[in-house]
């Protein structure tokens, strides 16, 4: 047996935020800092979500007619500048490369794919016909962040897809925009049990470039919202710049409608924050790349039998969910079990021999410590309902954590009273004036997160006390 | 029906291999060239393929137990310092990030990553119990060539795979070197029915920083060989540079062995250039995204009946092969046939109303032609063999010509006069000196594709006449 000492988590949760988050990363092997400031390497745990997220987005989008295509990491820095708030609005964060003999202008590394990808559909778009356009890529993408970095949250490259689709009008385009923010939806609350605002963001929070911008916000632990995706109808602005233009049915030059949407890795940092205990991480069982893991008791007289019957388990149960049985010689159970938890893991499968006298194993849900005797003939169809009841109850928990994170203010008063005590999201009729968001961004480092856009606005604006204009939910944020 | 012009192919493969070679590239929309010099974009239809390489490779690698993960861009100018052959090797063609305020040092972008990865593997590796770690990245490189660039052949972005593994010894790490190059033999002959050769490159050729490199070349029409993929035994070497010890089962500290693999998006451009012909792409059936096209031939009478057994045809197959209906209205059968050949689909289906009258379809191969009538109630049983059938004669084709472009040189005087004739590979007897390989790609621009293991050398250097220590396969490259 080994002499390793069972490293378990050191900080809690609900004691110091950031650094429950770093230990986290870090004891559950889903990142480590690289040599880069600001970067991560992706460890195979957390590289495996991310796997997962592909999957589930190339499904559902190829479904849809959409295709995966690969355009160049470089940008022209003339191309950048062809969208005037789009090059703004990315300025600052831009890496460029050292410029060669022979090039003959500056390159960015893509912080975004507007620019080179339409200067593609510039050349591909000819006629009514060549349209819809529905691409998307895989691919990294670089900020040099100037902020603080944390493991992905906010990192100098990051991976993400980002959608591209150019329309023949905007109703088309409008759509793709919905339905493509719905896909997320259902990825973000489905899969990752993590629920969610939606809505238009404000004009001073939108994509640069942008007509609007729809987006996810989830709400974290500390009070901080996260975006977790947006999905802009950019209009006719990019295809203005880069002149897509289509000869339409009546033989008439129509500049196109285009749209674009992203989803990056930063919401893997989201599932960290939202599930995760004072013992690690917590998987939401549909991502979780392990389901369960079978960790046999083992003694030296018995040692073969438990194995034996342990692998058969796996066997029978490696077709209905992802398991893995923990068959390391030299490391003890405690110590496994302490690696597992700290790894989020569903659920443990404990057996040992008198488990096998009895034809039963021992399992333990890591979302409540819940402990339950199962016969071994039923564990293939009680190990996937148990997962689905894990699924729910948390996506429940986080649903309660998400409303009672809501709160109302009437006044500016109350809204900073709420911001400094509970912080969450501050729901506010406000006026819709960018003059009147930046000042509040001023004095409380508040933002729009989100409009509502079904709910009427009545009264005064919550800080100016003009008309207000709409709904919106205000929040500090990642 | 629109006024849209057949466009074909203009250039004959035989007449002007380059000019058809980029002609084919763009016509059957694989790629366009970017704005940026030497860069390429991959339309879906190279993408798809790369999507069928990154699944095979995939489920191979994690059979044997690797896991993908994602390593930074950048790397630092110190890291990439520290194995002398490698930053020698790489150095002409890397491309930097201009430095920004607070960096500590200049930043390059990755023209391969052992130098960032084994950063994070001096890291994990502490026990010989944390060995093997057997890694995978996919991701995009960059080399900003000085050569003229081609698309997917040699541009300064190109996507790929690059295996790296850890190992407590040198046999194990061996076992892994050999074992990837198995995969991709399969994967090229099997799959991309491209035949290849197989052995270590020469001390000139192996990669910067390898104890030696395994590799398989494939032969070009034109008579240029082309490295389809590499395997490298990295030996200590990078372990010494980067200070990866283990403590070993003894408790004595070693320095682990490494070994890194990669398969590259060149290969796409090889099976365009090895199975093309005058018609425009020939896909080979394994990998292409779409095996079988039905076009239904329609007339304003019967158009409705005949798109309606089109469409049953479609529904009945696609569990079986990638099959696509054709159901445009705006373009006549000759048009899309023709578009349909330039983009390689193997097996073309004809489908109208006389056919209907018949109960039968007529099936158009791509790779030769040949026209057969099949009843509708066989092609379930028949389109698979027929794609196997296309598949094997395709391999079959290019295995003949690879073996006629064999030549065997006893003097140097037969070696240039092949050269100048035939190109191909030339097999030679060779003293396997650095000076003297030097010498002949001087004079030749020849260099070692690879080097027989298996044949037993007799005589002297083909070119400085001193005793041959090895059987090497020279040609010219790209």
């Amino acid at each position: 047996m080994a002499k390793e000492k069972i490293i378990g988590m050191t900080v809690k949760k609900s004691e110091n935020f950031p650094d429950w988050y770093t230990e986290v990363i870090q004891k559950a092997e889903l990142a480590d800092y690289a040599a880069i400031a600001g970067c991560i390497v992706f460890r195979p745990y957390s590289y495996e979500i991310w796997e997962y997220v592909q999957d589930y987005i190339n499904k559902d989008i190829k479904k849809r007619g959409h295709k995966n295509a690969y355009f160049p990491l470089f940008i022209p820095e003339s191309f950048f500048k062809k969208e005037s708030d789009h090059v703004e609005g990315f300025a600052p964060e831009v890496a460029w490369i050292e410029q060669k003999e022979g090039d003959s202008e500056r390159y960015a590394l893509r912080p975004t794919s507007e620019a080179i990808i339409m200067d593609s559909y510039s050349k591909w778009v000819k006629s009514h016909r060549d349209l819809p356009i529905l691409l998307n890529q895989w691919c990294n993408i670089v900020r040099w962040e100037t902020k603080v970095t944390k493991p992905f949250l906010r990192t100098r490259e990051f991976l993400w897809q980002e959608g591209h689709t150019a329309h023949k009008n905007k109703k088309e385009a409008e759509e793709e925009v919905k339905v493509s923010l719905e896909m997320y939806r259902h990825l973000i609350e489905e899969e990752m049990a993590i629920p969610v605002l939606s809505g238009k963001k404000s004009e001073a929070e939108k994509f640069a470039g942008a007509d609007y911008t729809s987006c996810l916000e989830a709400m974290m632990p500390d009070g901080k919202a996260l975006q977790m995706c947006t999905s802009h109808y950019l209009g006719q602005g990019f295809a203005k710049a880069f002149d897509i233009k289509f000869l339409d049915e009546n033989e008439k030059h129509e500049y196109v409608h285009t749209t674009s949407w992203g989803l990056t890795t930063r919401t893997i940092g989201a599932i960290i924050m939202v599930h995760g205990d004072d013992k690690g991480l917590v998987m939401p069982p549909r991502m979780a790349p392990i389901q369960a893991v079978i960790v046999p008791i083992l003694f030296d007289k018995t040692k073969k039998d438990v194995l034996k019957k342990a692998e058969e388990i796996k066997e029978k149960l490696s077709d209905k969910i992802r398991i893995h049985l923990d068959d390391r010689d030299n490391y003890n159970p405690g110590w496994k079990y302490n690696q597992w938890e700290l790894k989020g893991v569903p659920i443990r499968i404990e057996i040992g021999p008198k488990d096998i006298e009895k034809k039963q194993v021992v399992l333990v849900r890591r979302d409540n410590g819940e402990k339950t005797f199962v016969k071994i003939s039923e564990l293939e169809k009680q190990l996937p309902i148990l997962l689905d009841t894990i699924q729910k109850s948390l996506l429940s928990k986080a649903r309660k954590f998400l409303k009672a994170s809501i709160h109302e203010a009437k006044t500016f008063n109350e809204f900073t009273k709420i911001l400094e005590k509970d912080r969450g999201f501050i729901k506010v009729g406000w006026c819709g004036e960018r003059v009147c968001e930046e000042q509040i961004k001023d004095k409380t480092t508040a933002t729009v997160r989100v409009l509502d856009g079904k709910a009427k606005p009545t009264g005064k604006c919550v800080h100016c006390g003009k008309k207000a204009t709409s709904v919106a939910y205000f929040a500090k944020s990642y």
